[in-house]
């Protein structure tokens, strides 16, 4: 059991008020399935849905563990230069599969492995405090984009390769540098090709918030001492149990369409991710770009669809968010992540026995407590009709955060079929980009000027 | 101007498709916004909503100013033991007011100031590596809870004071410690009293997510050499420009009115807010509790109201969540968080002019890069009849910080008139919490006990 998934709490029948995904629902659900399914498996075979292949890809996994040991040994630190798909899957493995707060730790307690950094926005003040903290000398830099021409990325490489140009000379400068980017496209290939600058590749057919098993998230992982052959095969182990086009033995498959069938026939259009457990929080974070891009589209027939996701943390979400899921207007799912076999962890000593709020603790566990944290809410959910589901993992291993991370690629690429979108493309992004560019004077965005100029201008009645 | 809000572009008039609030809805508007100010003068007048006292109240100032002192100077780490509004606060103020990854800098570069460390959840792995990596005799302890009996901090208090007695001794252990609670009820202040352990006072009529004024965000501000003094002085100046009952010249109630409108006239149920400035990520996060746990509620007529708060960053969720405002149902307004000011900050440099992608970026900054991309996105969203608006600070100082939270808790006071509930309880968790009492065998949860076992059951056809 990588990984088991118990929608009980989402469907009609046990629910009170006539909540919940209803037996003909279910049956459309698994019938359009069948159809999503095979156009999956359809595309694949065309050569697009590139991810399919990630979790076997030997070759991928090999180059990059070459790359990771040929250059992670003489560093402290890590940089990693990107933003959306480049970052949220490092970040994810990061936190899922190291130690907490790993960058606090001494080298000792980092067994010698490097710190992590994460540079995934252009704010000039978190940019010059990075470069402030860190020895150039000492570190390694990784520039991370699928286009290779991602304007945020660009700019903060502009700035860290003066900045190691400046404090290495050039050709030093060149051997601190990785970048992992699109095989042909793009400006970072060029510039790859130009100098000399040792790269990774994201395969063509693999978009950036699909590459978190390409070397955009085993690259940093392998660097800070993840198994990431281990996250490969549980991500492979969870691709086999989701083969199936029968949706009643399908997990990612479940997944997508209980999500789908809640949206459309229910009103849950909010849907929040909830691991209870910290490593996973980030997984969370990683989930919101995935299933919001994917998914948020205009359709052929100029609807807009696209259920909104929402990131959350048990037990920490019981005292911000818990309130809004029971007694907020019921427009939301909450897909619960537990993990298994933690009821011995954490002993709670007795103390101050007269209190009746600290009496009973002692005894327990944390484990223990967390789940049943978990446990009371799903149920508090349920006794108010509120649609709900958990995933459970084993323990948090590089094999059951492969898993993780495939079942919600899967169920994505599942889930634009059943929304009839393009779940592999970003559109809706490009006016901004073109605006962006027409500001900062880019070649070619006279257009977008012009649109811009006849954009509505700050009213002063509506200021204040 | 400590403080402007641009909603242009959430008014009828310049946005196509007929979207945005009108003039005779925004009238509307302003004559329930007269009574919801009058009501929240009324509930203050009658001493409920001790908020609206905190920015100056000068003797809890003193107070905290005089315990950071006392307890501040030779300790390494402060570790913070809370939950929900006992962390949000000052996780909110750490992010906001000390240098980026304030807790990997040295103690030089940080001028000899302790770390801050937050534990806000019962994961039994982020406790013990937290404990594993404190020295215990140079750590001072926070214990955070207005109740005094939360459970999970209750947890978090046993674990670590059973550590810090066998590590010191029961005498030095009640040194290292420090409370802050209700100054009557709870566990935590008969503890304090029985032993003599020093305790700061959370007014009994301030809740927990309005508490970051109080001493549970300024006490550990105070300790990592914030200028908590600068926090209300800005707080103070918000109120000033906020007294005001017409919502023409009062802030807080344009915010609230205009996403009480656009949720209830427009199905924008789903209310981003999204900071362009790393230092304001947390102020969303803090957010999301104070308007999801505020305005999430049963009526007194038995419907549920209540938006959904949705945290976000920009320019990083351009690339994650963007997609999904523009081109995903218009269920959503989108508040921008402008920082001006900054557009001299992060010159980039020029380099590889010959390729499309980088030649256009040199010479420009970061700064401007930043402003440029919120304004490109505010526009494009305004295109597409998205609703959107931005509130601008002079700078990220304590002032405005101290501005924007205390804008948001009066904005929610407010919110909670308009939507017809009370903003100050939560009454929607307590089912959880009996349930979990109940299978933890806390005394009195008998009767959770028996609705506990009524609840669905796990069924096999709904599992994979």
């Amino acid at each position: 059991m990588p990984l088991h998934l118990d929608f009980t709490n989402m469907m009609a029948g046990q629910l009170p008020g006539g909540a919940g995904i209803t037996p003909s629902q279910w049956a459309h659900g698994a019938s359009r399935f069948a159809t999503a399914h095979a156009r999956v498996l359809a595309q694949h075979a065309a050569g697009t849905l590139g991810f399919i292949d990630l979790p076997t890809d030997e070759d991928a996994l090999a180059a990059t563990l070459a790359v990771a040991r040929r250059h992670g040994g003489q560093v402290d630190d890590v940089l990693l230069l990107g933003i959306g798909g480049s970052a949220l899957g490092p970040i994810a493995l990061r936190s899922a599969l190291r130690p907490p707060h790993w960058n606090e730790l001494t080298v000792e307690q980092r067994d010698g492995l490097p710190r992590l950094h994460t540079l995934d926005n252009v704010d000039p003040a978190s940019i010059s405090a990075m470069l402030s903290r860190l020895s150039l000398a000492r570190t390694l830099v990784l520039v991370v984009s699928k286009s290779g021409g991602t304007v945020e990325t660009m700019a903060q490489y502009l700035i860290v390769r003066a900045a190691l140009d400046e404090t290495l000379g050039e050709r030093e400068a060149r051997a601190r540098l990785l970048f992992v980017t699109d095989p042909e496209v793009g400006a970072l290939r060029a510039v790859a090709r130009a100098e000399g600058i040792t790269t990774l590749d994201i395969p063509a057919n693999v978009g950036g918030r699909f590459s978190v098993l390409s070397p955009v998230g085993l690259l940093p992982a392998a660097l800070i001492g993840i198994d990431v052959r281990g996250v490969l095969a549980g991500a492979a182990a969870c691709a086999a149990r989701c083969a199936s086009p029968e949706l009643a033995t399908n997990p990612a498959g479940v997944f997508a369409v209980m999500q789908w069938l809640a949206d459309r026939e229910h009103g849950a259009h909010v849907q929040a991710l909830m691991p209870y457990a910290d490593p996973l929080r980030d997984i969370a974070a990683w989930f919101v770009q995935l299933w919001a891009e994917s998914l948020g589209k205009i359709r052929a027939d100029g609807t807009s669809v696209g259920p909104t996701p929402l990131p959350a943390l048990g037990a920490t979400d019981q005292h911000a968010q818990v309130q809004l899921f029971m007694e907020g207007p019921a427009d939301k799912t909450v897909t619960f992540i537990k993990v298994d076999g933690r009821e011995g962890e954490g002993l709670i000593p007795s103390r101050h026995a007269e209190r009746p709020e600290l009496g009973y603790l002692g005894g327990h566990t944390l484990g223990r407590l967390l789940e049943v944290e978990r446990q009371a809410t799903a149920g508090a959910l349920a006794a108010r009709g509120r649609l709900n589901a958990t995933i459970t993992v084993p323990a948090v291993t590089a094999q059951s955060v492969g898993a993780l991370l495939y079942l919600f690629e899967l169920a994505t690429a599942y889930a634009g079929e059943l929304y009839e979108v393009n779940a592999f493309d970003q559109p809706g992004v490009e006016l901004g980009k073109q605006f962006a560019y027409a500001m900062l004077g880019r070649p070619g965005s006279e257009a977008a000027r012009a649109q811009w100029d006849a954009l509505p201008k700050p009213d002063p009645r509506w200021q204040v």
